[in-house]
């Protein structure tokens, strides 16, 4: 086999494959070649080559998104590794284990005004869980030469010895290095940065491994909840009367069945979900801002839990953040075996631990349900929503809101939906989901800039069919996720384009101005056309409901390329169908 | 004239104005609305609309740049800040001061799980002159109620005036940093960080400013050489037969005439000058690659000044660089306001100030020409180069080199010149170009993420037309900078594609296996159509010297939209001409 020649190289991607880091997305570049040049003729890995870098990270966020493991980019020195940055601070709220390889200069090339140089390390520290600084060896690490490095040595053989010595511990501090950045990622699930320095000559390979660097054991925290919380939550839980459990992004079946089931039978619980919660049972809350938008003050009062428990992800909700602010729980408890974020400003107990283990030692020790008409209040409640939302449809043009009912109702069973910022998601939670689709969105830090490449991601690592909603202003701004080798014909885009950004529509802004449209809504008059003809995705389109269903019949059957389905919808009504609604729930 | 309500948005866009800042570019969102209300209702200011934030700070560069003045970028919370960082880092290595305003939600906010929402302050530390945190109250600031925080004031009246005084004192905190921000990029040019917390609502507006910031005045330090060094200076000049003076990265009209026509008077002077050095001068070596890179060890030696003196951004050529490193200067004398890199290890003077200063300090004092055969030995090079420049332009087929010939030749004059990394802007070094070309190309971090922007931001913000030269893999990466409805009629993008990375083809790589086509040379079948369709641009093609040659007559001329012209060469035999050329010299 060929291997790159620098040991560091070696050492690197050896780590990784003892790591079990399998997917590595490579950019072009000559610093980072000793890298690409061993994950590349490895075939342990997959690699795949992706030029835009802001695409490029993504586009493994999305793999390690549907792997549930890390996934590794590669960059070259310079400005490159800057790109990344958007998909590492998504990676970071998202908790999904993101590793960052960045070749980088020697050090004593750094900040004297070489080409392609920048100063690397660090440089996502707002937003890392680790950084790890590699070094390159002795003589680049000191700047001096080994003469004065050693000057109390004289004697050649004891300095050749001693320079062995330090040239080890300097093998020994970025094999150790390596592992730490790489544990973070795998226990602590998020973003971490190796920043590799490689001197020239940087293409040469050799034919066998010159270093034999090894992987530490990950060990795990236990995750017990010890005896003190669990008499506090169960006192606390015997004497509430209303218990609501709030969940946000959440992975397909994370929590056992069997919890659902026993939860569902206390009157006193009512379990809200958001649609990127994966979460699915008759006897849940799903729609939350279908359920709480229409809500009066009073109404919102009597949806004051006296204990909030939460887990998953970011909520999408702003109504229910909003209503909990207003009226604290007197008890908010988050699971989570990483962080808890007090969203709610009344956060009492972070408990860390996942889910399954929090209902599993908590549940049985529940020796009778409290009495209370809490759930079936906000069942009959739900109810009448569902109805009123049926007939509200019979009752509206084609418009964002009857794209999203027509769109969510086509979709196959078991697909991957994969959903952009921010409207799209908006709407989607409005609608009851088929329970068999698996739903994501990059909701960690909500951006509209990576969107495209983590479905294509998603697309790229799962046999089941990955089908993303976005739309146009989202769909445009990562246009370059396209730019890519690997999207399987199965895979398909639907772009509802509305000709700007609906959300703005529907936020508190002045309307109908220049400026408005200019700086907020950003019209444009662009389509997906030319940039699937570009990259080989066949091109639909539809403009009214009957074509779009019409469409939607053969859309997601196979087929031999990708496919792209553009939705127009008329901009100046959307906003108001979508308020109106709210009104008609009343 | 409409403001927005709240007071620190008023602050920021008076203060912008007061420090003259008229450029600004917006990306939208809802949390910067009151920064977008603010700037896009004051006649003062020229607003842009760009989606992109990548592309909108690379297009605000390319202003800054041209105007040598500070230029705005105004984005909403969240993951959209992260995109600048590629430009803020361009700008930070390149000298542009370049202003980045982001919105960011109130403190109390940040890190409860938000929406939209990472940790925005201090994002871009290693990469800027100045971070500015601005506040937005006292109650956000504390995050505790205000009784909690004047345990001590029992009185209701001293209350209120305690409350106010401190209120005051974060206005006068917001316009201290504020101004102190923008003076960083105004004295010291580059970019500086100025993040700025709204808390809802974010659309209201009022009829009269509440506020009146004042700027203070910008004192930038007097650049007098002192005593000690001029004589220092003096005595080594008078004593050396060989100086170089090399200049990188230049404005135009940076350098008064008649100290080149003094220098050039001088035997023992050479001025080796790089394409974007923008300087001209009969007796000055332009193309210095193409005098230096045919030498041998010896010549090089020969080439071995005593004295370097360099001025300038970042140095293109890599054989400069390599020769000195190798055969160092006695004396380095770095002249420059701001910073000196010791790029060849040997930095022994650092001079803060101008190149126009220090030829008016030291020249004037040099009462004798030091007899030398150094300027003359090189020139004889120099024409013996030339000649064989053009023979070898005769022997070979249509290829990058000769696209750079057609094409440099053919530009009118009085055009600015951008060129992309790497490849593009490695050519064009090798070609004499028209004097009165003035030529651009982003060598801060050398980076291809935003060649494009910045050459459209060059294009609006002159009356000059631009002529932007690039690779495709430059051309794709930064194909959002297309969308951009302010690109002038008269703007000309020249693509060359080599379906690919041509400078891997250069570079010491392992050339022609499945490997190095995917993971280097990144090999595609795209082109430029598409794009040029949907974004409005005529678009033209040649694919052989004839077809160039005449698609180049009438490139330049008045068009009603602006155009792009796309020329496939044969990869194959691109790198071996190239590097024949080198052999063909010597």
């Amino acid at each position: 086999m060929i291997y790159p020649k620098i040991p560091l190289a070696q050492t690197v991607v050896q780590l990784c494959k003892l790591k079990g880091i399998k997917h590595i997305i490579i950019s072009p570049g000559s610093r980072n070649a000793p890298l690409t040049i061993g994950f590349t003729n490895d075939p342990y890995f997959k690699c795949y080559s992706i030029v835009d870098e802001r695409c490029a990270a993504f586009f493994a966020l999305g793999i390690a998104q549907q792997l549930q493991g890390p996934t590794a980019v590669v960059c070259t020195s310079g400005s490159a590794l800057l790109n990344y940055y958007p998909a590492v601070s998504e990676a970071f709220y998202s908790d999904i284990p993101l590793v960052v390889l960045s070749a980088d200069r020697p050090k004593h090339l750094v900040g004297i005004g070489d080409g392609q140089t920048i100063n690397q390390k660090y440089v996502f520290k707002n937003h890392i869980l680790y950084s790890a600084n590699l070094k390159l060896d002795l003589k680049d690490e000191k700047n001096v030469p080994l003469n004065e490095e050693l000057p109390i040595i004289k004697n050649l053989e004891d300095k050749l010895e001693r320079f062995l010595g330090l040239q080890k511990s300097i093998q020994s501090h970025n094999e150790e290095e390596i592992n730490v950045a790489i544990n973070h990622a795998l226990i602590n699930n998020g973003p971490v940065h190796i920043n590799i320095p490689f001197d020239e000559p940087l293409y040469e390979t050799v034919n066998a491994l010159s270093v034999s660097p090894e992987a530490d054991d990950v060990k795990p925290k236990p995750r017990a909840i010890d005896d003190y919380t669990l008499k506090d939550c169960l006192e606390y839980w015997n004497a509430s009367t209303k218990k609501m459990i709030l969940v946000g992004v959440n992975k397909p079946n994370n929590i056992e069945k069997k919890w659902l089931d026993e939860l569902a039978e206390d009157d006193s619980v009512i379990i809200f979900t958001e649609t990127t919660s994966n979460l699915h049972h008759k006897d849940i809350f799903p729609s939350i801002d279908q359920i709480i938008a229409p809500l009066n003050a009073q109404k919102e009062q009597d949806l004051q839990p006296d204990i909030l428990i939460t887990f998953g992800g970011l909520i999408v909700s702003k109504k229910i953040k909003a209503i909990l602010r207003k009226n604290k729980p007197k008890q908010h408890w988050h699971i989570d075996v990483k962080k808890a974020n007090d969203t709610f400003f009344c956060l009492t107990k972070h408990i860390e631990t996942t889910p399954n283990q929090f209902f599993e030692t908590l549940l049985p020790k529940i020796t009778h349900y409290v009495k209370s008409d809490y759930k079936d209040n906000w069942a009959s409640i739900k109810q009448q929503r569902l109805k009123k939302h049926a007939e509200y449809l019979n009752t509206i043009p084609f418009s964002d809101f009857t794209f999203f009912n027509s769109v969510l109702k086509s979709i196959p069973n078991n697909v991957i939906l994969q959903v952009s910022n921010s409207s799209a998601i908006r709407y989607t939670q409005l609608f009851n989901l088929n329970k068999t689709l698996e739903v994501y969105c990059n909701r960690g830090t909500s951006g509209i800039d990576g969107s495209t490449s983590t479905a294509i991601g998603c697309a790229v690592s799962n046999i089941k069919q990955t089908v993303f909603i976005t739309g146009d202003l989202s769909f445009l701004y990562d246009s370059n996720a396209l730019w890519n080798n690997y999207i399987p014909n199965n895979f398909r885009i639907i772009v509802i384009n509305n000709r700007g950004g609906g959300i703005f529509r529907i936020l508190p802004g002045h309307k109908n101005t220049e400026n408005f449209d200019t700086y907020f809504e950003t019209n444009h008059h662009l389509t997906a056309e030319h940039l699937s003809k570009m990259y080989g995705f066949k091109y639909e389109t539809a403009t009214n409901v009957n074509d779009l269903e019409d469409c939607l019949k053969t859309f997601y059957k196979k087929d031999k390329q990708p496919k792209l389905l553009e939705v127009f919808t008329p901009k100046a009504i959307n906003d108001e169908i979508l308020l109106n609604y709210f009104e008609y729930l009343k």
